[in-house]
């Protein structure tokens, strides 16, 4: 039986408001034997009046010793069993930049890059050419016309563009055109089943077409292909959880995967400022929110523990006003570690707070990772969290007589 | 691999004895911020010593967040994982009142209810009429006659009693005819599949023929009947584990769920002192020994926190008989949470206690919920500790070369 055959028939409405606070590779290490973690050393007044309050734990993105990707890593955190649904990188991309995927839909993830005389990559990012001037190659890309099937191409930031292939009977098992070095070709385009050849010479024709759109360009004159991948089938939010969900995130990535599970984007904030702002003025309309707070991640995959120090310290300074909106349920995390020691995402337990008025709280005085350790929550797989969540809003009925 | 396959595998057969005290519903919570839950706040030496001595863990009765009725909360502490049994209620009720289901019956649990002139039920519980006046009833009800099936019915307290039909090819998938609400008839029986649709018109002649022999009732002249459930497929403690098991209990339910797994219901006890005289009477008789205390959780969901308190110290008190029997193994352990808090089970993580020469015991000093956290045993799912307990009574065998 799946965590969601019981949420589906156990989930019961009331309402509670439930917080979700994502600081994105929350979770660190020390820089040197004998140190403090990012978050040990970060001044945190706000998230360890949380922990005095509420109950703390570890959760483990997959299982123990798998770092995710932002994908898995969020599908966790929703309760989606990451081992069970899998999306692939050109759906989430598609999704994340506000393109609506449907059924027939391949979406992939493209780069511009350089070819140089020999028709050999020269840079794989062509020059990581700057958003402003990448943007208006997508639209030229739209000429490209392949009979019986739809191509829609998106700018992404910088080198980077979506392309979504639209028509009957199109399979997503298609390997990546990308050789990952210089000085070779592009591959070619080579599906795994029928209907990825199909897709394969689909892809072929955009690649040929391409090719002679971008023949005037200096820097991006090639182009790559990666992730092909058909629309995942996830069950939503308000199906499995009966929560009608909002999602606040700056970042496309998050709310894409946001909006596969259901849930509704709010705004388009900038700052984390913004995102508070978004969750207060609606309040009143979800049962749920998401909040996501980037930086925690990027500055640990800069390998820059200072300034991810000063990061969880601007996501700890926005506590207070989500705590005065009185969630009944609170939870904060992060989707997986980065550690700054590492400069990558990791498979290291993150610090997981829970705060309710029948959490049961734990002895945890302050927010971090050897608090986490000696939590009420344990360590358990992120897959559970959503379940904790349902229970402490007294949104779940009991299991069997 | 289901955990019985390895134990099934793996058993070992020697003199140990092992004993597990099953206080229902023990796990609670504090009242407000900062107190201590209703464990904490009872005075129990003699746990506590046990505590000293043994090592302690939270068992999580089914997975982080859900929180289990009687039937999973059981199962899983005899190691049954309680998503893979499922045990209808008609099925764990019959059991409870001593009947022994056959493999052709589908038990029923009946309610009388009252209905008005014009067949709507006005109570759905008949006042709540008396044991002492319901129980003739069910007398009444044997009168029924159904060709080609028997059928079987049986007083339980107050407006409850049970029915079981027996004969070829009834199937159990029958939903309730009870409406949940006042002013509305009873609903007709409805099978799910062709099987079913054969015990729904059985019941349909009985619901027919019993409301013509109640008819002259005034608060019990009608009845809903709900939970149809064939005799669940349960695997024995003799089979799985290699162990004569026996049950000591007071209420129906236990006995019942304790007999569906091969375990000898011992005596008639009303009291916890008579429980473990039972134990000592049975000592040289069996290998297993489950001993459940009901009234940690009738008080926990009659939210009375001072009357919880004394019930644990109550049960704390009998501790000292059961351990001059110098048990092997001995394990202290609820179901489930019933939190005086919340004035019904919930999913909070059980304190869990376990005494033998070889636990590697851990460094708490007192049985509780702040302790159990600390504990050797970490956090465990419930259906874990039968192989736990087999393992301390060296009764497993090594798995693999």
């Amino acid at each position: 039986m799946d965590i969601h055959d019981l949420t589906r028939s156990l989930h019961e409405k009331n309402d509670s408001k439930t917080v979700m606070l994502v600081a994105d590779g929350l979770g660190g290490l020390p820089m040197q034997p004998g140190g403090k973690t990012e978050l040990e050393t970060a001044r945190t007044p706000n998230l360890d009046a949380l922990a005095v309050q509420g109950v703390q734990g570890g959760s483990i993105p997959v299982l123990p010793g798998i770092s995710p990707g932002s994908g898995p890593g969020h599908l966790g955190l929703f309760g989606y069993d990451p081992l069970k649904y899998v999306i692939g990188r050109g759906a989430l991309e598609a999704t994340g930049i506000g393109f609506e995927l449907q059924k027939n839909d391949v979406a992939v993830r493209g780069n511009y890059c350089t070819l140089d005389k020999n028709g050999n990559i020269s840079d794989r990012r062509a020059g990581r050419i700057a958003t402003e001037e990448s943007a208006p190659l997508a639209v030229k890309l739209r000429d490209v016309k392949i009979p019986g099937v739809q191509v829609f191409v998106e700018p992404v930031k910088e080198h980077r563009f979506v392309v979504v292939f639209r028509g009957e009977g199109l399979g997503d098992q298609v390997d990546d055109t990308d050789p990952q070095r210089t000085g070779v070709p592009p591959l070619a385009p080579h599906g795994r089943d029928a209907a990825s050849q199909r897709t394969a010479q689909v892809a072929a024709q955009f690649i040929e077409q391409a090719g002679r759109l971008l023949a005037d360009q200096t820097k991006a004159n090639g182009l790559t292909l990666r992730g092909f991948a058909a629309k995942p089938a996830l069950p939503t939010y308000e199906e499995v959880y009966g929560l009608r969900a909002a999602a606040i995130a700056v970042y496309p990535m998050y709310k894409g995967l946001a909006r596969l599970v259901g849930m509704n984007i709010l705004g388009k904030p900038t700052t984390l400022d913004d995102e508070v702002s978004l969750l207060e003025q609606h309040w009143n309309d979800y049962d749920f929110f998401f909040l996501h707070f980037k930086y925690t991640d990027s500055t640990g995959e800069d390998g820059n523990f200072d300034a991810k120090v000063k990061k969880i310290e601007e996501f700890d300074a926005a506590i207070p006003r989500v705590v005065k909106l009185k969630p009944t349920v609170l939870i904060v995390t992060g989707d997986h570690s980065t550690p700054s020691f590492l400069r990558s995402h990791s498979w290291h337990p993150v610090p997981t707070l829970l705060v309710s008025d029948c959490c049961r709280p734990d002895a945890c005085q302050h927010y971090s990772e050897s608090d986490s350790v000696r939590g009420g929550l344990g360590q358990f797989e992120a897959k559970y969290l959503m379940t904790l969540a349902l229970a402490n809003a007294r949104r779940l009925g009991k299991y069997g007589a």
